[in-house]
C-alpha cells in the first residue's frame, strides 16, 4: 500500500487529505472519499482509508477544515462543524475540491468515485451526492439527514445510509423526511436502519450518553459489511 | 445435493414440506426454513430452498395451507390466507410443527434454525421469531408486518425486515410501530428500506401495480445479498 499526505486548496483554505492506494503496477483503481467526522480529519478516517485500500480500492481521507485543524472536544467540534452547517454551498464546494484533487490522483479512476463518511461526514457524503457531482455512490455511517437549501440537482449516486435506529440526532421523523427527499429527487436509495442502535456505532471511543452517542460492536460490523457489499454492486 | 418431499402433520392437516440438503458425509447443517407467500407452497420456494441448500444450509420449504393447497390467483389466494391471519395462534402453531420437522431430519442441525419467507411468508418469519421459538434469526422479504394479538414471548431471534420503501401494504406508519414493537420486545433487529420499490420486488413475474407488486431486479439482489450476510453471522 502506499500512503501520503496530500495539500490542496479551496479558495483561500489550504486543506491536507491522506490518500492510501493499493501498492499495484499502475493500475487505476475505483476511488472512495472518506469524510470525516465534526473532530476534523483525525486517525479514524486515516485508518478507514487504509482499510479501503486493503480492500483493493483507492482511498482518499478528505479534509473539510483545514491543513492541522482539529477539534478537541465536542465544544470545539461543534464550533468548527457549525460554519459549514450554515452555508451547505460552501461545504459543497470544498468537498468537490477534495473530489478533484483525488481524482487527479494517480492510481485513481477519475470516473469511478463514491464517497463515504460518518456523522457530519455522513451528511458531506450525502450533500456530494446531492450537488449531482459525478460520483457512484455515497454512504452515510450514522450521518445527519437535514438537507441543505439549495436548488435540487439530478443525483448521479446511489445512495446508501447506514442509521442507527435509536440515534437521537435523527430521530424516526427525520427518517421519514429523507426518504421523502431521497424519492422525490428519484434517488436510487436504501436505508438500514439497526434497532436498539444509538450515533457514532461505528467509534470504538463513543461512551457519551448525553450526545446518545454509543459504540456497538455489531452493528459497526454489519454496517462494514453493507458498505463493501454496495462498493461491489456500484462499480464498473 | 439432496432433495425430497416431506409429509407430517399439525393436528388434523396434513401438510408437506420440501426439503434440500447438500450432499455431503452425513454432516449436519444449519438449517433454514422458508416460508411461502399467500399462495402457497409453490415453485418459488422449492427453489429458493435449493439456492440456500446450494449455499451448503440445510433448507425447508414450510407448508402452512396443507398438502398440494396452492391458490391460482388474488382472490383465492387471500382466501386461504385469511384464517391465518385471523388466527395467529394458529398460525405460530402451525410454523411450529414446520420448524419440529425439519429440526428431525438427517443433515439438520437442530440447534441451529433460522426462518425466512416472502410476503404472508415474512410475517409468518415474524411470527415465529415473535412466538420465543428457539431460532437463530427470522428473515422476512417485503413482509407483513402487523404483530398477532398474543402474549409477548421473549424473542432469542435476530431480525432482519427487507422492506420495499414504496409497498402500499406496508405503509411508512407501520415501518415506525414495527420499530417500536422491536425495540419494546428487546429484539436485535434491523430494517432494509429500499427506496422506489413496491411489494413483492423479489418475485420476477410481479407486475400488478394494483396491487402494489412490481420485480425489481436491484432490490431482489441487494435483499439476497443481505440474506446471506445475515446467515453468516448469526450461526455459530
Amino acid at each position: 500500500m502506499r500512503t501520503q499526505s496530500v495539500e490542496y486548496r479551496h479558495g483561500d483554505a489550504v486543506l491536507e487529505g491522506f490518500l492510501a492506494v493499493p501498492a499495484t503496477d499502475g493500475e487505476r483503481r475505483p476511488g472512495i472519499l472518506v469524510s470525516h467526522a465534526w473532530g476534523g480529519r483525525d486517525d479514524f478516517v486515516v485508518e478507514k482509508a487504509k482499510a479501503l485500500a486493503e480492500l483493493g480500492y483507492a482511498a482518499f481521507a478528505l479534509d473539510v477544515y483545514g491543513k492541522g485543524v482539529r477539534g478537541s472536544g465536542p465544544e470545539q467540534n461543534q464550533k468548527l462543524m457549525m460554519p459549514f452547517l450554515q452555508d451547505r454551498a460552501l461545504l459543497r464546494d470544498r468537498l468537490k475540491s477534495g473530489m478533484d484533487c483525488f481524482a487527479a490522483q494517480p492510481g485513481v479512476d477519475g470516473s469511478q468515485i463514491a464517497i463515504m463518511g460518518y456523522c457530519f461526514g455522513g451528511l458531506c457524503a450525502l450533500d456530494l451526492a446531492r450537488s449531482g457531482a459525478a460520483i457512484k455512490g455515497a454512504v452515510s455511517f450514522h450521518g445527519l439527514f437535514i438537507p441543505p437549501a439549495l436548488p435540487k440537482q439530478a443525483v448521479k449516486a446511489r445512495v446508501l445510509a447506514l442509521h442507527g435506529y435509536d440515534d437521537p440526532m435523527v430521530p424516526p421523523q427525520q427518517v421519514l423526511d429523507f426518504a421523502t427527499e431521497m424519492n422525490e429527487s428519484k434517488v436510487d436509495w436504501q436505508m438500514h436502519a439497526y434497532g436498539g442502535v444509538l450515533h457514532a456505532f461505528t467509534v470504538p471511543e463513543a461512551n457519551d450518553l448525553s450526545l446518545g452517542a454509543l459504540y456497538n460492536a455489531r452493528a459497526a460490523r454489519r454496517s462494514w459489511q453493507a458498505m463493501m457489499d454496495f462498493f461491489e454492486e456500484i462499480f464498473d
